[in-house]
């Protein structure tokens, strides 16, 4: 824990909730002025507010028109709806993580016929070749496995949807975006949370959701099958139409997302992915060069650019309290690898001389 | 809408999301200083928080300490999860408006065997007289009826189990708390989200559950049945020990309602029902004297002291456009009624002074 006389030069590289995108403060102080959280969320203000952010998401990440967007509270209930709207009986699921097995598992609980093919921690999956067996409704990946650091290119994940043109397919992009440059046209749903890329206080996730996905919830729908009551695709689709959500939402998160979003609109999402691409360039050689520290992720090409993850030789505890007492916060590893880890959040949040100062403090433990 | 100039004195009586709690800027511009936006949520200072905000409230509103407190993104989020978790097949529900309603049809949306008891609106139950058939799994009533204003008293509530003791019972208290004095011991799930009597923005709900609905919930899951995966009431109960959750939750809101609850508790409960019910006598004792204008519920012991909702003859667009041009905001009827009631939130957040000043405008009109 950061002693509180530390607060105020301290930075997080967790990899999220993470360090707040540099305008979130100011946006805080505007939206108390303004009286953002009082709004009620049926008035005229909610529906300016909800439109405004969706089309700032649309422009900044290039969300085809014809997609819906959908605000809900978590990446994880993100996993849940996503399963209980796109899957009858089979999905298909590329773990190569603990976020990966969290998708799956949700299938698993609610008694989908879920398979999976498992990669060894830090290693991928070649997917030029992956052929989608008919009796499979969704493939599920994860973008980014925030576990890992393990990257799946985004050519890759549209490749399957190409190769495959009847196929579902669903991304985890939680730790992805804003950086991934994804062809959502390529995929059914894509989902995320706020907390990482983003750069805001946790509290709410968004799923991009094609036409056809909505199609096949109200298939299931009428079958029978429940499919998320309240946050069902059907239902929150119905709610979109006039720029509202089913329940009162998150309206200060959604509000800020928007602001945040035509901020990154404004530097430019070519920077903010050169820039991302610059940051981890400095972590990832930081380690390479290293003797007794270096990447998780073998193969450079599957590595993480926004969640970068280093093996610690002799165990990363000692490492992650020294970088606390010098107000910098990383992540530990996850689960087996917790003490044997750290992970980085490098999101647009956190500049390159923020990556500097890190690798400089990195340098001299 | 508000024009922006009238923004600085203005005031919002709807019923929620409502005026915020005169304490929430101020914590808001210590989160910010605090940095309460970027704590990891498996850290030791979010594990402060969770238990901080969860003693509060138990404090606040004498949980008894076997009970647990869940932290779910809504109240209707609340509602989905009650049912997985409580029910196999047969739940019964009292009906007394919309948001019964929404209740009962979340239950039929999850296949369940749901019947119910409808009352008209604005009209009560007598519950004195209530006998739980054994087949029956849950009770559900809402105890503060938003969309019509109907109060049910606690201590019928309360009775339902004294007078079932097998019989499980659900509240929803979403617009009662934190004035409702529920005997949480007769319940075994109470839930409310915190944009209402809290003051908070929205995006936070919370369920407090009884340790047989959690055993009840053990039992439907190990039968097979989908209780709700990450947020069913046993993987809550899990993370719950160790004063996490399983998702990232809102840690930005579990922070506020933990700061509000404290002051709260500083003002005491017993003054903030009193001046609640002060304030609604100011209301009520206004309406009852008008011509033309009156409280909806016929029976004054069926009244809310939390929501009053009046009926206006000729319609009350213009009144409600009127309010606004003055800088006060109610909210509209709701459904059927949208264009002949209005509702006014009575929460801790107004004072007296606020519930006389809008009488005063009332007055004027």
């Amino acid at each position: 824990m950061i002693l509180a006389f530390m607060r105020e030069r301290a930075i997080s590289f967790n990899v999220g909730p993470s360090e707040l995108f540099p305008t979130v403060a100011g946006y805080l102080e505007t939206a108390i002025r303004d009286r953002v959280g009082s709004i009620n969320h049926r008035s005229e203000e909610y529906k300016a507010i909800d439109r405004s952010t969706k089309d700032a998401l649309r422009e900044l990440l290039e969300i085809p028109r014809e997609y819906q967007i959908f605000f809900v509270s978590s990446g994880t209930e993100a996993m849940e709806r996503v399963i209980q709207n796109c899957v009858d009986i089979h999905s298909f699921h590329f773990v190569n993580g603990e976020f990966g097995d969290r998708f799956y598992q949700q299938a698993v609980a609610l008694g989908k016929n879920a398979q999976k093919k498992s990669a060894d921690p830090g290693f991928s999956f070649d997917l030029k070749q992956t052929v989608v067996l008919p009796h499979v409704e969704l493939v599920c990946f994860t973008g980014n496995e925030t576990s890992t650091g393990v990257w799946l290119p985004e050519k890759d994940i549209a490749q399957v949807k190409k190769a495959n043109p009847k196929a579902f397919v669903a991304v985890d992009i939680v730790s992805a975006v804003p950086y991934v440059d994804l062809d959502y046209s390529s995929v059914d749903c894509a989902f995320f949370s706020v907390q990482k890329g983003f750069g805001l206080p946790s509290g709410l996730g968004v799923i991009v959701v094609s036409p056809q996905a909505i199609d096949k919830s109200a298939e299931l729908k009428k079958s029978g099958l429940y499919t998320g009551g309240y946050h069902s695709f059907t239902e929150l689709a119905r709610y979109a139409e006039r720029n509202q959500t089913p329940e009162t939402p998150n309206v200060l998160g959604i509000y800020l997302l928007g602001k945040v979003s035509q901020d990154m609109i404004r530097i430019g999402i070519d920077r903010i992915r050169k820039d991302t691409e610059t940051k981890a360039g400095i972590g990832y050689d930081f380690a390479t060069g290293s003797v007794g520290f270096g990447p998780f992720v073998q193969n450079p090409f599957d590595r993480s650019m926004t969640t970068l993850v280093f093996k610690v030789d002799g165990g990363s505890k000692e490492m992650i309290e020294r970088l606390n007492e010098n107000g910098v916060e990383v992540s530990s590893g996850y689960g087996q690898f917790r003490d044997k880890h750290i992970r980085i959040g490098n999101f647009p949040a956190h500049r390159v001389e923020d990556m500097e100062g890190l690798v400089n403090h990195l340098r001299r433990l």
